[in-house]
């Protein structure tokens, strides 16, 4: 039983993450700008590729193939992910939720908006082009986003070079309800994603109202062969192995909606413990996660404790595919 | 065309066991405990973890890596299984119908009932901990099952001892009607339930009456780094190869309700030939099987003969999962 | 950014192609024989399985691994396929819509109708028996065309000899509406599907109209060890890499049907840039595809451009299980 030494200082700091995003608000309350109006509004959103040092697995892990315990910092790899700003000058950050991860802000609109993201190239790491490619909305083609190499020459902000900036405009329209994404498509996009360009999008209906605690999920792999490092790692929200995403949960009685999304090389499904939900008209409580398709879900939560969160295709979940999600009494 | 020679025993063998299991009751007639009353019962079950050598291809098979038959034996490992009981002391072991292969018992129960699963770890052979955990009803989180290596310490549940005992209490409740399973969840969880540590559990709703014919099957892959046998198995029931799960088949116009679990590493899907059926308002003959999701469906028995039951991803069905599916004349 | 010497070239050929098919009608208008009348018909279609060098990157390509183009001669191998013809002597081939690519014939019917097949193995390349299997519609155990090791002897039209002949009745009942397909089943058939013996079915409702494009679509991969290439591809309609399938497209108003179909070892999605619509009560714009599972969905063309449809499991689609879906005005 590795880990059990170290296993009471996790739960004291797990715990401790969860109190600290419930006292914040962080936890399932998303706080994105231009979204507490009525319908038929403009959105701006500032969003920049950088370079981060990730950590896939911060609390570290027992690999079960080396036979020791592996420290969080051999788990790191330079990351181009995708974050958001206040300002047209991309210094304010926006706040961002312990369990967002590795995700990219999440960009809010409701049916009939218009929601326009400035973006830019902030990678000077790598030195590559990039863009922003959305699901579920509509545009035309102008602001798709997705580089092709024929027929040239390529479209505009399908390969924003370091440095450069873009703007692109995407429609809301009634058929755009639901959980969507946006990542790069520029190119070599496979390898940029899975470095990390993913950010989600909620678009709400006319008369949706926000649950009590929305979590955005997003289930990937990270193939060694970008990230350079030992291993492949299969992930939520760009988070391996248990205890390393916190501030997921809920207090009794509240609603709780879960958004998922697919992303990878894999097929995943996504499984609560002490949870069931009905989806499409079925009672369920395993979903399967396909890359680049989503789910969402609701329920209202009634089952106190703190309950694991994982994957059940087997080997991913034993290799780290697997979370805490934390009920407390109301 | 391997296989040939020996084809006639096999069909004389399938006929009879078919016959057999029609004549039994055994074949699709669940033969559970306690499910004849009306609701709101308590129902429970004496499962035990038990070492049996299990054969994956009791037919032999003809392996095209290898060139040649391989006999039976060659697929034996020592696999730890859930097996029902009658009694509390575990001596009187529940019926069981062929098809059921490695599945563990049944466990049956109506919307409003409550579950009492008296598990009792006869694991002495790897001598490891073990645990039930189950998908699709409610309890609370001292009945999860599911171990976790922090917080410490271990609730109670999660990791029985060999010749240890621990009894679960979960509930049928309205949204629990459906099909369902359990399976280990205790340390090395997911090699556990490689090794066999899966059974089936049918809530059927208020008003739902059991078709004529029900049958549990189970999609799951065996890794040859768990069996320690030269390859890996794709199976039904943890049984690979035609003609090695005898019993599956009905009667013209009897009514026929599969119930398909799926686990392990890979993704499935379930195709019979010579039917359709309608799933979730579509007309189809072919259904995904995601780990860990489950699907329910039936269907009027109208096409006599010996048909194709196999999963259709193609590496699956020519190394193994593929079964008859017998129908005779009403 | 490999490739652009050679894009502009391919673009004028991308859509010249287009605008052939647009003038010549083959573009997803489906020209079959026997489906202008009224229900209840018997439809006949004469099909052959035949040997031809199929090239899978028509366009050639740039493989990461080598660092180098790769030209189309390079990705050529001996295919078997399935082709229809107008006349019981197999002389007059039947016409064909440059996006089919591999696919055999399409057969098209109406809830009522009877499809008759008359299949002539003309594999003298391989010297294989081979039969034909369909999906969706109903016949008798001596119609199915799957065969069996045990027990012998083989069914009729289980396995038909080089240069022989078999002829399969199936019926198009109530419950056979929708989307299907018809592929090899006999001795080694995973293998044979892998060659490409596959076409697709359409069995329209009885007061289904057709739309004005409608496309058939396999996502199924192809092994080296089938190939004897140097890799595996990722393919549609039995083409990899973007342009290498012309045709896909359509005028903005024009109604769009989409009928996908998957096969093979792997689970697939399709994603449409620039579209949105409605399966199964969700509004997506991306759809799991699963082995012998099939998918149909609509939308009325409203996007001008050039866009990319393309499987989103990532290393697919950057291996080339992508292609081009130009859309012009009105």
């Amino acid at each position: 039983m590795p880990g059990v030494a170290t296993s009471h200082l996790r739960r004291v700091s797990a715990l401790l993450a969860l109190a600290l995003s419930l006292a914040t608000g962080l936890s399932g309350l998303l706080v994105v700008p231009g979204t507490a109006q009525g319908t038929g509004q403009v959105r701006h959103y500032y969003i920049q590729a950088e370079k981060v040092d990730w950590t896939l697995v911060p609390t570290g892990y027992y690999d079960d193939k080396l036979g020791r315990e592996v420290p969080a910092g051999v788990t790191r790899y330079p990351a181009i992910v995708l974050r958001g700003y206040e300002d047209p000058d991309f210094k304010r950050p926006l706040p961002r939720a312990p369990w967002m991860g590795i995700l990219g802000p999440i960009i809010e609109a409701r049916v009939g908006d218009k929601v326009v993201v400035h973006f830019r190239n902030g990678d000077f790491a790598y030195g590559r082009p990039h863009s922003l490619h959305v699901h579920g909305l509509s545009y035309r083609m102008a602001h798709d986003g997705g580089w092709m190499p024929h027929p040239a020459p390529a479209q505009p902000g399908t390969a924003v070079p370091p440095g450069g900036e873009h703007t692109y405009e995407w429609e809301a329209g009634p058929d755009s309800a639901g959980t969507w994404f946006y990542h790069d498509h520029s190119v070599d996009a496979a390898d940029n994603v899975r470095r990390g360009m993913l950010g989600g999008v909620i678009v709400r209906g006319a008369d949706e109202r926000p649950a009590d605690r929305e979590y955005v999920l997003l289930f990937s792999n990270f193939l060694r062969t970008v990230t350079r490092l030992r291993r492949d790692f299969f992930t939520i929200n760009g988070v391996a192995f248990m205890g390393g995403l916190p501030g997921l949960g809920a207090r009794v009685g509240e609603r709780v909606r879960f958004r998922l999304i697919g992303m990878g090389d894999e097929f995943h499904t996504f499984h609560l413990h002490g949870h069931r939900w009905t989806l499409n008209g079925q009672i369920v409580d395993n979903v399967p996660v396909a890359p680049a398709s989503t789910a969402t879900f609701e329920f209202v939560e009634d089952a106190p404790g703190l309950w694991m969160l994982h994957c059940h295709v087997l080997d991913h979940a034993e290799t780290g595919m697997m979370q805490h999600y934390a009920v407390t009494e109301r």
